[in-house]
């Protein structure tokens, strides 16, 4: 067995930490041996998340040039992730990428560009929901045909409470290019239009936001996806895809857990996050890129192009906001690399 | 199509009074002509509830002797049936009885007798489950033997809270009994010996009570059963029945209606009662009584033997209880008007 | 209790003869007295499922002059309603009718002008789904407004299979026109406006239909309303309503019934068509219409207003279809008779 | 963080290599660094599921001795643990024993009393149930009180098939075993007595077993228990726990997943086996264990203890199996260590 793979962390803030941990006590074969934070105290304070081994730096670029790391994962806000990427790639060394890929979707191209140029896969983004037991299994009656052709997408996105500040442009980049890369994901195909429809506006969104919105979106072949985005549904967190094919209609996502009978009603609890709900789809997102990586393999989880087409949906779906009507999505050639 | 059936209720309270209802309003051929109570205000009242085609008495042998009825209805205490029931016989018209058929096993056989010895059908006694579509359904599976043999019954008969002097005794006569009678009703079988295990005592039940109480019985084919009776099960009420094949499990009395998620749950409301969970029951066994009568055919629903084989059962049930030892069931020949 | 309502069938295809069986065997209070057919023989053979009653006749016009009548039942195709209804007005007789109202919106604007002017309630509409359990629970929380304000509706409405030679517009006037219904029954609302989406077209429809497709709606107060209609879904039959609130979300139409684990697959049996997903609906609505004429009022369910506005709602439904724009729905007045 | 913990494996069939892929791919901070079997081959092989990391051993007593491990891993069949344990306790190294923990209750015993005489846990024991999340979700419900004190516990343990020369017997040490200790777990109560029951018996049990059976138990505070073991049940695995309280009913183990209508149908697939329902478990109770070695603390899994109550009940099972009669669990003085 090779050595465990020596990782630095880019990015300390709750997504950072989170995954220094996970690397930490639930992965096997890596170790943090490096974290990387521009505020010197939160650096301190996560390099001791992963014991002793991690070594603080501040500049990425530094870590980067170093050459004491296997591999990175890059946790900053989307507009600090072109200048690194771009950096990892000058350099060749693989890096995990939380989305998104970049702060738009023409610097997103740009990633791209370089990463056909180079000729060999280095960047994974991190649509965790892809490794979930749930969105695999919906995946596979796409691919197996057993119910026919796939015809309609209906997703639902309902999230407790929104965060402060939240905005309506947000709700597209934040929590529908989730959907967004779902629908890529299930049907092997591009997304070709998208529009959005604004209703009533639920009162527990504070007068800030238009919540819930509808996001109408269509395929290469003509499935036609809905997606009911609700950022302040109140009582907990709901990722629901039901999928209609030609013979049948498959749902993920419904309730689960511990059944109850109290109180003149049946049921259970309602998952509070996305953590909960998507905890064991982190895990199994990074052993399998630790595990690829280890093997002297390039990384086979979503790709750059994936993070640059998510991004191009999010900015049609932000101007079919602002215009009200439908707005089509081009994404220009495909390199040979992403095929 | 016949005149309506002219029908006589035959005791006025509760379960009389929604009878009344019922064939008025709900069932179609038939009208309540008669309401016999021995309290003259009480039958007034009941007569009432008929609009004005009924006639008031109190006493059952007149109004069996009037010749003025097509059939009676039995609803007064069950110590009371025997002396209406061997003249109803005797007058050979057609009576529905509710349960039970009457106070002891004893006096049931001599009516089983009497009726066999008439030749002809005229009882039906008001074991309405048979009548719900999830256990004719369940029932199918036994009949048609897609899932192979049946080899166990596991049962859950929950009340939310157990009426005032309620005893133990009174949990299998009074409750115990409907479980008895499908069990006979799904497998085509009599039930050959029961045993009684207590535990401990919920402390809803007040002391009163040793609630819940499970019952052990046995098929003629060494069908399995074990029935969990929880008279206070505060959450609401609850049939289940879950049936073990050799080849797959059936369960029926699962939780339904709206769905709901709010406050961190999902779920939704649990039946309060038998009234709502068995109401199309009820309707269905008295239409299909006014239809088979109204036709000129004899009762096909549940047997004067079928109540008296629950009568048996029960008082097995109580000396089980009372000695905390098996005790089998014995019911002698069956006579040929019931095979 | 008054007599028994002397009933008119006129149409005896297989709605008419449904409903006369329903009229005669579940039904209380009501016979089936007259049978209406332009086709002797069919008539014929429809009044015998009436038993001896049923007096035949080929002409509505003359039945509606008898005086024989208490009620009329309306079954013939929509083009024939138009003469029946303005006749039944004219006469004051109460009259049952069958979806479609009349052929038009506009044929049904004048029903309604003609009704309003007499000031009186004659006709109900056959929408027998607001006579469902759990549509009318559903309705319960948007009249009761626990869950605060209601935001969105998605309906799923699938049938097994579509009759020959059936066609998009009838995917609007015959199925979706219950969905229709429902979002004015729910909401309590008016429509304001309706698109069409088509995508890509299951092989199951035969090349002769665009199904399934996405109608998106919106009413008075803003709340997005989308429907999957699919009437070749090949796995059975289902209507599905989820309403989303302010604080939670709430399904009817979930699967239910006998619950089953065999041959590696856990689940029961789809509903097979709408005849057994809403035979209760449909007793329930014609018991409350008998009973409300027999006790001398007014019909109080789907009013001659509700097929108009479904009308309406259809015209503009079939002009999206075409067009591919949203198109709004204009009603006019509503007169004082309907508020 | 402390090095990885230097782990050998005693025994490297099925269980034994499993575990080795475990310990190597999905568990943080362990390294199988040693492979322990009498067979050279088979421990030749299983090195190679750890990598170039394992040393290979024929002598479980020469690898204790060594001082290279930091803990063990025993999966031999259980009548050559006893040996094993004595000399990892002698040598006070942490042993993880898949159960059962000795042959019988009596030499299970002198393994507690030899452990308690060290005054220091060094031994846990796989019942790895007990880190399922629905399990510890059930065992909450016991701790909190919330729903008033537990009554009864109806559990369903459910195989597809059972292995070759498969006997009743084994129907207990194996099955049942896991069902006697989820008891122990989610009540916190030693089990008093127990009964066993037999019916008839599945065709599809091949004339060998008893199968279907019906355990019946009961624990300190009078919780009554019933579980079906039904080795043959032909449609998959399942493990259902239903626990009844004074103020409600929990379920555990429930069908999920994706949720299919098709063909008729709705529903999903049936779980396999045991390795898909508990997979996550066993990770979990690896990694916990890991973690707590690494740490420097005892284990605080299952002990001796309750290996030891489990053998004393499965011999107690088997005695009522052969005797038809209730017979009475024993346990003696449970020393301070485990208390």
């Amino acid at each position: 067995m090779a050595e465990n793979l020596r990782i630095a962390v880019i990015g300390t803030g709750r997504m950072g930490s989170d995954h220094i941990k996970r690397l930490t006590h639930t992965i096997a074969g890596a170790d943090v041996t490096g974290v990387v934070d521009i505020d010197a105290g939160r650096a301190t304070a996560a390099a001791a998340l992963a014991g002793d081994h991690a070594k603080v730096w501040n500049d990425p670029h530094a870590a980067l040039a170093s050459g004491e790391y296997d591999a990175f994962v890059l946790t900053t806000p989307g507009m600090l992730h072109y200048d690194v990427l771009m950096d990892a790639l000058d350099k060749r060394v693989p890096i995990f990428c939380e989305k998104p890929l970049t702060a738009d979707a023409a610097t997103a191209r740009e990633i791209v560009d370089a990463e056909a140029a180079l000729g060999q896969r280095l960047i994974q983004v991190g649509f965790m929901r892809r490794f979930d037991a749930g969105y695999q299994r919906l995946r596979g009656w796409f691919e197996d045909g057993s119910l026919g052709a796939a015809l309609m997408l209906h997703c639902r996105h309902r999230n407790p409470t929104s965060p402060p500040n939240f905005t309506d442009a947000l709700m597209i980049y934040d929590s529908v290019v989730h959907e967004i890369d779902g629908v890529r994901y299930f049907t092997g195909e591009e997304i070709t239009e998208i529009t959005v429809r604004r209703g009533r506006a639920s009162r527990g969104a504070g007068g800030q936001l238009s919540d819930p919105q509808q996001i109408l979106m269509r395929t290469e072949s003509d499935v036609l996806v809905d997606v009911e985005i609700f950022v302040n549904a109140a009582f907990g967190y709901q990722v629901h895809t039901e999928a209609v094919f030609e013979q049948g209609v498959v749902d993920i996502g419904g309730d689960e857990g511990a059944y109850v009978r109290t109180a003149g009603r049946w049921g259970g609890a309602v998952t509070p996050g996305f953590e909960q709900r998507f905890a064991a789809a982190f895990d199994t997102e990074f052993q399998g890129w630790v595990n690829t990586l280890r093997a002297g393999r390039a990384p086979d989880g979503p790709s750059a192009w994936d993070g640059y087409a998510a991004a191009a949906c999010c900015e049609a779906g932000v101007a079919a906001q602002d215009s009200g009507e439908t707005v089509a999505v081009t994404l220009g050639d495909k390199p040979a690399l992403y095929r």
